[in-house]
């Protein structure tokens, strides 16, 4: 290989045996160069490794497989396995049937689009999905979201059938959205939501939906359509004029504390998990026999009425193609589609690390993608990876997503045979549910953890939570998304730079603010750049160096110590430099020139190749000199201080 | 102070003397980590330095003479100083006379708007700014942004008040963004507009301002409102039928060549300088002489006709302070104003450079700003630091913004009594100057280096180039924005990782792409994360360096050379690290105990201060083990090498 040395000139490594030159490495082909960047953005995972050097028939095999990983996985599954799964499956299933009928409401749908949700599209991710572990249907969040968003465009009260065909719309091109994102390989966009971000967001919903649901627990005939708390309480408070229905709170509360003591339980102990997933479904048995019993629904207590019976009727016809409502539903869709997306792949990839396998997270999304659009035109809404019930199906000994075919065959059963029966059920029930669903997305101990470790992430955390319950879903996520960007724009404007001093008894050159015994080496200042150097941060990084330089010349002066002849700039984590960069050391070399101490000359530590190459492309290595360029800030040192005249 | 210690376990230390503790800085007050962000963040130049330890009276003398530099500089200013800001200030003045009238054409403006712009603005910069090279005036691109911007809005030629009404509130707001940007020190905003991104915007708004003269030159009356080049050409083509007017086109052409070759004469020989600096001026007298004596006008030579005299008339009451032209004012003046500022700071900052002076950027934003307002109101348009002017400032001699004064003196003489005798002037010889005045902002050299330098720098100049010349200012803008960030966004969910090996006879480890000669350890891999670990690349970066260690595997087992035992992270340019940053770590670390060679686990080598920090508030350091964060690779190597079992 051709390196072309650029330091150590002749007249010091007689004296400095092992000065070693810096490396600069061979000139890459242009098109390689591109190629490069481009694999290591859109393909980092390197999905085509297997289809190196096979046979072409081979290589059809693993494409077909690669898109259905189920013919993969499913040559090895057995029947114990599937003991495992049947038993994940029901599990799940009796957990998800009322939450399901919950979360359409809060969608603002009829009950049994949230069973069709559970049917269709868990179908179409066990063939096409790979993770394991997760649970797809309605959640709470995104129902949540879609129903904002979508009441903001039509009534549902006022035109049921416009608005379902809106819904349909939004859940078609999120699935556009995810299956886009997952094919040109641009996954990595949602790693723009902070982890911290996600606490806040989470259980900002997390309280929203809570409070929405005091309008099914507490009985409230006329309740806000807005979400944040306080028209939310102003209306529970009003209606408690009118009185509030007790029956319906009596209903509501005794269930709603049976529901919690059962998670409780599920919590204290892990083996007895089923008690809090199974609770849900025996809430509602007992409570649609007692209200059928006691009619009560004559005495106020609402009830979920009408049911259709049936599986899901095609719905391709009603999605809007053209018209006002296709951008509304388009803005809608991308929206939800992302949420919906994040929350997937955060669940997929927690529980990927947890049993150690790998998970595609761009495959992951056009198979999330291809569900929802198939689900669109199957009358289903936007279906997702949900947390609570994935956790429940890993709990349950899931092996495979053969749990989530198991599940959606229940759901079809369910629709088929016993949704007249649900017609009893009383609305407080659901509420109960999907609260004691919720209340675990409330995770005090991650943001207590966030305070810990990083302020700022928790100021993102909080912006998020209180700009979900105070205003509204849109705005506390805009505000996530908004305090995430932030934080990135500040990380490349304002890089860190420390003064470097060196360990007694090593080579070692560290920060001084972080090795107290770290000596400075009188007459030379040793400054570390923490970041590469773009046009974003060129300036200001011009600016700190000198500033440390001043700061130490006032300080040297004070002290009566040798004035500072050299400024080493240790640039081993400055991984690139752009043109604003390299305009940005010409004009700190240019401000050295020109200063009264016209010694204090500027010499680079270990640049990285990129940085090498980039200086000699811009001949600024002519323009500081070839020799002042070394290996470590050690053979810097070395030969700058024989040189020095070091007098106060 | 009180430093942790992290590494050296008694057992190593007794045989290894040298291994060093990693430091743990003291943890610091909370309120005081958030000052100190928000210092480095907003008063990165610490501007209140002079400030400290000051008398009561001489801190209100202080803040009196920051806001107006001239009464600092003032009491120093000489004679001497006088004399080259004179012929300064005179040179420029015949620079902007004819310039300031073609570039009020530009923005579709009557021609003594243009000249008012250099009355007004060039005295207040004169008192409140800290440059002492730039001329204030109206420049090229702003005044084509702004027409091109205005004229989406309001027909010039059909409601000409009210388009003189929309420019002033543009101007005003302009002025308003200046200052609030300055005042609120979020100058650093305008350094995401990259060098090269304003580059390639330059170059593409000469090309189109260029190609708006052809109006003038060629004497074409029915010429297109668009700006890009085909409606443009198309236009030319067109008016070719009816025959361009031969007396027009002589007369630009002519002018045209001399001004060029004024322009050659005066970048060969440098004491020349002043050659083209007159030569506008000479044209302008020479052809109004000239047409004025033959009545071309009468035979299809466009002149300027009327250009009122007298100094500015006040416009305070012409500003839409309500109805929809002010959120239409305030969205134009927003853009212009950070255009303008764009321009005025990167001229300051090359000339601070070149004469080493200090240059505050938010204390110029506050001045230009000051400026814009103060011009809003006196019927001036968006003035702002000129590139051209400025050099010629520069070059003749200017020690001062006096220059600035002169100029504007001789402008108000112009206003005054000379304005009647531009009627003659024909449109064509504005165009040729403006032609000629705008060819210098194509900076091929440039651009070439940034090819050489970086290429996505020059994807972002070529994009923002073409996106000027075929579509319009502001797509060219946008895809100038657009590239800048998504460089930001690849640096920041992409960094750089490196696997090092050790070099011959030494200590050091350095990424073995550019030292060939650097030896990788058996049995140990030894990986370099290049970035601060945040939200957007943790993942990412957890799944590159297990691609790492995979790859390494591979190898190793086809060299039948001993297998991977340790994986060794070298942390030194990581200098932060966010809550999901911990949580990539914590999942690399479950990953690697996962493995089938169970002894392959992490080591950490050299984390900085804040990641220490850090990783002790999540208790991440008792994860991996306290022994396992070593000061140095070296240390890290030293200590797992002996206890490796190296058989292949």
């Amino acid at each position: 290989m051709d390196v072309i040395g650029v330091s150590s000139s002749r007249r010091n490594s007689e004296n400095l045996p092992h000065v070693h030159k810096v490396g600069r490495p061979p000139r890459q082909n242009l098109l390689k160069e591109i190629a490069g960047t481009v694999r290591e953005t859109f393909f980092a995972d390197d999905p085509l490794r297997h289809f190196k050097d096979q046979p072409r028939s081979r290589k059809f095999v693993l494409g077909f497989q690669a898109v259905f990983p189920i013919f993969e996985w499913g040559r090895h599954y057995s029947f114990s396995k599937f003991k495992g799964d049947l038993i994940a499956g029901l599990t799940i299933a009796s957990l998800c049937i009322p939450q399901d009928i919950g979360y359409a409401k809060l969608a603002g749908l009829p009950p049994q689009h949230g069973l069709y949700s559970s049917f269709v599209p868990p179908l179409i991710y066990a063939f096409m999905g790979s993770s394991r572990d997760i649970a797809i249907g309605p959640v709470a969040v995104v129902s949540l979201l879609l129903g904002t968003l979508l009441q903001d465009e039509i009534d549902p009260s006022k035109n049921p059938a416009e608005y379902l065909r809106l819904a349909f719309t939004a859940t078609f091109f999120a699935g556009i959205t995810q299956v886009t994102l997952g094919f040109f390989r641009l996954g990595f966009l949602i790693d723009f939501l902070s982890h911290a971000a996600i606490v806040g967001f989470m259980a900002g919903a997390a309280v929203t939906i809570a409070l929405q649901q005091l309008k099914g627990l507490l009985g409230i005939k006329d309740f806000t359509k807005k979400t944040d708390i306080v028209s939310v309480m102003r209306s529970v408070f009003r209606a408690a004029h009118h009185g509030w229905n007790w029956q319906t709170i009596l209903i509501g509360m005794s269930f709603l504390a049976f529901l919690l003591v059962a998670k409780y339980i599920g919590k204290k102990k892990k083996k007895l998990f089923w008690v809090p997933a199974i609770a849900p479904l025996i809430s509602v048995v007992l409570s649609t026999f007692f209200v059928y019993i006691t009619r009560a629904d004559k005495h106020g207590v609402q009830i979920v009425k009408h049911i259709r019976r049936g599986i899901n009727p095609a719905s391709v016809d009603e999605i809007f193609f053209s018209g006002e409502y296709l951008a509304k539903g388009f803005r809608i869709g991308v929206l939800a589609g992302m949420i919906a997306l994040t929350e997937a792949v955060a669940i997929g990839r927690t529980f990927a690390s947890m049993k150690d396998y790998q998970l595609d997270g761009n495959k992951e999304m056009v198979a999330l993608g291809t569900m929802n659009i198939v689900g669109s035109m199957t009358s289903c809404y936007v279906a997702t990876g949900s947390f609570y019930r994935s956790a429940v199906n890993y709990m349950a000994g899931c092996h495979t997503a053969v749990s989530n075919i198991v599940m959606s065959g229940v759901v079809l059963l369910t629709l088929e045979l016993i949704t007249p029966l649900f017609k009893y059920t009383p609305n407080a029930i659901l509420a109960s549910i999907i609260i004691s669903a919720v209340i675990g997305l409330i995770d005090i101990e991650a943001a207590i953890l966030i305070w810990k470790i990083d302020k700022f992430d928790f100021v993102a955390c909080m912006g998020a939570f209180f700009g979900v319950v105070f205003c509204s879903v849109e705005i506390g996520l805009l505000i996530a998304v908004s305090i995430s960007f932030a934080k990135i724009l500040l990380q490349v404007t304002r890089p860190r730079t420390a003064m470097l001093g060196k360990l007694p008894r090593t080579t070692v050159y560290r920060n001084i603010l972080q090795y107290p015994d770290a000596a400075k080496v009188p007459g030379i200042l040793i400054v570390r750049v923490d970041s590469a150097i773009y046009f974003s941060n060129s300036n200001y990084i011009k600016e700190r160096i000198l500033r440390w330089l001043v700061d130490e010349e006032e300080r040297v002066k004070e002290n009566s110590q040798p004035r500072i002849q050299y400024l080493i700039v240790e640039m081993s984590p400055v991984t690139d430099i752009d043109t604003s960069g390299i305009h940005g050391m010409e004009e700190l070399l240019r401000s050295l020139e020109k200063r009264d101490v016209k010694i204090s000359l500027l010499v680079l530590a270990n640049p990285g190749p990129i940085v090498v190459d980039k200086l000699h492309a811009s001949k600024f290595h002519e323009m500081i000199g070839e020799d002042r360029i070394f290996l470590t800030v050690e053979d810097a040192v070395r030969t700058c201080a024989p040189k020095m005249d070091l007098e106060p």
